[in-house]
């Protein structure tokens, strides 16, 4: 209790000194520019970044570069892969998505065909699915999208001088408007860029923490069991319970306390926004939405990474279920 | 009492990722390399910085530049100009120091006298004695200085680049080994360079603060009430009480608590000290010392200027006098 009312000092004179301000670039910066923003630690929208050869990727110049290959996508029946779950049981789960192989025009015709009944499909593997740090460390990086890696810069050079290190995953994201990204932080830099549909943030920085009201959850995975059948939410065995916020839908006005200021961004198209490490988020989509994403490591050193821990909070969670049981 | 809680798992964490590891630099860093360690906020021992001029600075350069020009002199009984001080009535005070104007070869020649009952000279004005603000905004800014000008850069460009402003106060130091200045901390972002003499820097980090526990004095100035009498610590009337540190030398063994951890830095000529904002400072100084320094506005957006004013504490501080009371 006592480091709770030292958060709720931090988070609102945060607020007054900041308030939702986020700095809108026309262009890219520079290193230089771009290390006294990381600096600050806030959000950026930044326009006129382009990845020129993203700009062929339709359908069909997709399935023609990728051919046959197999791709890992998550499969949900709500469109919610790593969110918190209400299980036939009557218990709240942390669940993970089915993972599907499949040939990227297979993921096309998933998706062009979803309605209210089916199954979501989401492109969203996010483990350095085009590079990742071995691909910068020089030690062999097989990716399922190596097709496309002629397409997609490893690098965006003034974030990889301004952290003088390359990224530590280059992840592509193919969902439609029925795939949601529950509310969550990482503890990277992140540089992510819109191709083609949108996404819609919701933002809250890392001393709002609190206000997501972190529980504990058990762990469960999407699976099934034949080809033909729908997916069953099966509670792990010899999973340890996963922190995760309570709040499903932040983006919905009162699912947040009123001590929460989030910051809502829409991206389009040639768009990215810098999201700074620890800084909350949620994510929706329109339909037909590609994205990439770079995650570079942040600065441990200094104070960064002991602010972060301290904002979410040490010592015992409670469990998500309490109520329930 | 909650928030001293806070601050101690902030104090120690910060300490168990960072040690006392200072960087140290053989020659100055590229405006982005600077940027990266500004982002760390930790000290950083620079060699190599030449200011090309300066190394004619001996007295007689000295005194023939500045020639008749008066400059403002601090003088103190005891070297301790700005620091906590027990008067003849038995109480601490905060005391400021006596200034006299004189040429700078007086002041040499003040030096060149003391012994250990003399008064202690130390030119330490500290307001942008070289160039001020207003210098960078172009309205005028008249220095008792003038005349050193051509040797002293106004900017460090490394440093202004890596900021994206010019200074705010650019100070020259002048003073003996009998000088002392008491444990502080600056909002401001310090560039501090050795011409000649030495200077012993005991820096703690923004979260040992509380190691220091502040205090409340009443405000003193020494004054001379005749030129041939000696200083009287005066009470002030009508002044603010002022918070300050009741650990009056940090440096010596055991007048700070066991969680402090005091990084010792000695600065020879041509070395450079970068000290982020809110790092606490005691300096002590060798013979016949000069030094240089450019103070920068610290960033006060996002989270730092948040930080370091709950790492000092809010709340009500007690006097320094009670138990004399």
């Amino acid at each position: 209790m006592n480091s709770n009312i030292s958060r709720q000092i931090l988070s609102s004179e945060y607020h007054d000194l900041n308030g939702n301000h986020i700095d809108v670039l026309d262009e890219p910066p520079t290193a230089l520019e771009f290390s006294r923003l990381a600096h600050i630690s806030r959000p950026v929208l930044i326009r006129g970044m382009q990845t020129p050869s993203v700009r062929l990727w339709d359908d069909e110049y997709l399935a023609a570069t990728m051919g046959k290959a197999k791709i890992s996508v998550a499969v949900t029946p709500n469109g919610r892969a790593d969110a918190v779950t209400r299980a036939p049981d009557g218990k709240l789960y942390f669940v993970e998505p089915h993972v599907e192989q499949m040939s990227i025009s297979d993921l096309f015709s998933k998706l062009s065909r979803e309605n209210d009944d089916s199954d979501v499909y989401y492109l969203q593997s996010q483990n350095g699915n085009v590079y990742s740090s071995r691909f910068f460390e020089g030690t062999g990086d097989p990716s399922e999208f190596e097709a496309l890696r002629a397409d997609i810069p490893g690098e965006i050079s003034w974030c990889s001088e301004a952290f003088g290190r390359p990224p530590d995953a280059v992840n592509l994201w193919i969902g439609s408007h029925k795939s949601v990204t529950s509310i969550h932080s990482d503890p990277y830099e992140n540089i992510y860029t819109v191709v083609r549909g949108s996404k819609q943030f919701t933002l809250l920085p890392p001393s709002e923490g609190s206000c997501l009201q972190e529980r504990m959850y058990p762990h469960g995975t999407w699976t099934r069991q034949g080809t033909e059948t729908g997916l069953t939410l099966t509670p792990s065995t010899n999973a340890s319970p996963i922190r995760w916020s309570s709040v499903i839908d932040p983006d919905i006005p009162g699912n947040l306390p009123p001590d929460a200021h989030p910051i809502c961004i829409t991206l389009e198209p040639g768009e990215t926004l810098y999201l700074p490490p620890g800084w909350w988020h949620h994510v929706r989509q329109g339909a037909n939405t590609i994205a990439l994403n770079w995650w570079y490591d942040m600065e441990m050193r200094g104070m960064a990474w002991v602010l972060l821990s301290f904002l979410r909070g040490a010592g015992p969670v409670p469990s998500g279920n309490d109520e329930d049981d």
